[in-house]
């Protein structure tokens, strides 16, 4: 037998876990916080020392990053709060500390594999998974591959545009996907609508966030039903262009702001459907709910792990 | 030897070629209209039996269809001045009239497969093809494969939506790219404009289209300049989502509406630096012109005919 050791690395905290070959459980787990003293590298180093295996060979290291990476190079671009991963070789860094072949890939990309092959699109061909949280991310399965581009750049779900006159992006660009239907985004939305003196049982606080507006649509204030009423519609806009781009059977969304559930599922819904050119594309179209939660990184770090050098 | 023989079926035009394998050139051509009095089917069986070589062994049929098809079932759903093609199984009736293998594709989707051989996107493995004439449509290579989809209905680029506020497109739904930025969609702009009184040199006569309105750009008109910068504008939105999702290298232009040149790609450039989320994803991006002109689809069928069977 022979392990892969998975490593997912969050904004707060790094996860590392050992699969033996063609298990999906793994037989450890390590979690660490993401910040502390030392350079990241090597906190990441000594989790991955720690969970190595006391009598199995390890046949692969699999990294998933936070952000853009070149997956053909093993570099990461750079990765929100790790300001010292700038254009950082961390395929060549760890190869050289562990003598073990390592790959890379962006979270959210694997996370797409992770529900491809052990979550909630078991089967299919053609998958997009979307994550919808603080931001948005997500992987495309197109004919049994996952989507990277010519630098490993694609799948960059969050950064579509869908309303050319919307709000500023994260990212400095007008209009994206992740200004408008993120938690980010439907936090903003209701902090400008209250500071124009809409009427809500919400207020501007700092703590204010998706959770908080989406139980107040629950209990029925309108500006917060409005708020996921509209991320659900810049989803639903996506989605249309999304199908008609890759013609999916299925469409995954994960993320904390999945878990609103059918007031935003709802508004998807009727969203794509005032955009697709033609019912044959929703016909046989499943969107469901991802279903590793918060392993999905993990397990789809394990699926590239056995994927063969070319993917 | 061996043969194969290429079928292209455009709105008011069959042509048929045959192409002795791994040759680019036809040994044989033959042009015929698609209106007649017989049905379609019979007009283009005639027209592959002019075409059948003396003294060679067809090895397989290519069609490039004008519509929306189901490549893996050689069916197709619908297409624009054919009302007698709904969900017509074409490859089986050939089939039956040849006995000679058949595959069929979209039109626009194997033009992308004739760029990416035999003209502008040679040795590129990510690709984008879009052709901009009275509608819009295209085609996607990644990872050195067509995309196609679960059905068969992918890389319909002209029906992503760039603006939810925008005009109605011909497929009944809004703000699609087709909507605002084909020769059709830069008509009507033109035509409302002039209707809600808009200073300019045109008129709105049922002759105007998007080579006029190109003229009059370069002649200084400025209602016609502005109409060109729109349609740029929006192929420049809709590229930078391409970029988002796919990654590519190159991205080939094609189709009447490009003959415009500088002015609509001056656009495109611009409009894709605003919406583009790093400068990284067009560092090394190519966007050029088609290189093929009316011949895309049937070259692009000889790439289809020389493809193994599972693409």
């Amino acid at each position: 037998m022979h392990t892969i050791l998975a490593v997912d690395i969050g904004g707060t905290q790094i996860r590392v876990a050992s699969f033996r070959r063609g298990k999906v459980d793994p037989t450890k787990v390590i979690k660490i916080p993401t910040k502390g003293p030392e350079p990241v590298i090597d906190r990441i180093s000594e989790a991955i020392r720690e969970c190595w295996p006391q009598s199995d060979q390890v046949e692969r290291i699999v990294i998933a990053l936070p952000g853009p990476v070149d997956p053909y190079h093993g570099v990461i671009y750079n990765a929100p709060n790790i300001p010292e991963w700038r254009n950082f070789p961390i395929k060549a860094e760890i190869e050289k500390r562990f003598g073990v072949e390592t790959r890379i890939g962006n979270d959210a990309n694997l996370a797409a594999l992770g529900e491809w092959k052990y979550g909630a699109g078991q089967g299919f061909q053609d998958l997009i998974y979307i994550t919808v949280s603080t931001g948005i991310g997500g992987g495309i399965i197109s004919n049994g591959r996952l989507v990277i581009g010519s630098r490993g750049l694609a799948s960059e779900i969050g950064h579509v545009t869908v309303d050319p006159n919307g709000p500023l992006c994260g990212c400095g660009k007008r209009g994206h996907l992740e200004a408008i239907a993120s938690g980010t985004g439907i936090t903003n939305f209701v902090k400008e609508q209250l500071s124009l003196g809409v009427d809500s049982s919400l207020s501007a606080s700092d703590d204010l966030n998706a959770k908080i507006i989406a139980d107040a649509a629950i209990a029925g204030d309108r500006l917060a039903s409005h708020a996921i009423e509209r991320s659900g519609n810049a989803l639903g806009n996506a989605i249309a262009s999304f199908a008609h781009l890759f013609n999916p059977k299925i469409i995954i969304i994960g993320g904390g702001v999945s878990l609103i559930g059918d007031p935003l599922f709802g508004a998807i819904h009727r969203s794509l459907n005032r955009s697709i050119m033609d019912a044959i594309y929703i016909k046989d179209l499943t969107i469901t709910r991802a279903s590793l939660g918060d392993n999905a990184g993990l397990m789809g770090a394990v699926v590239l792990g056995h994927l063969p050098p070319d993917r």
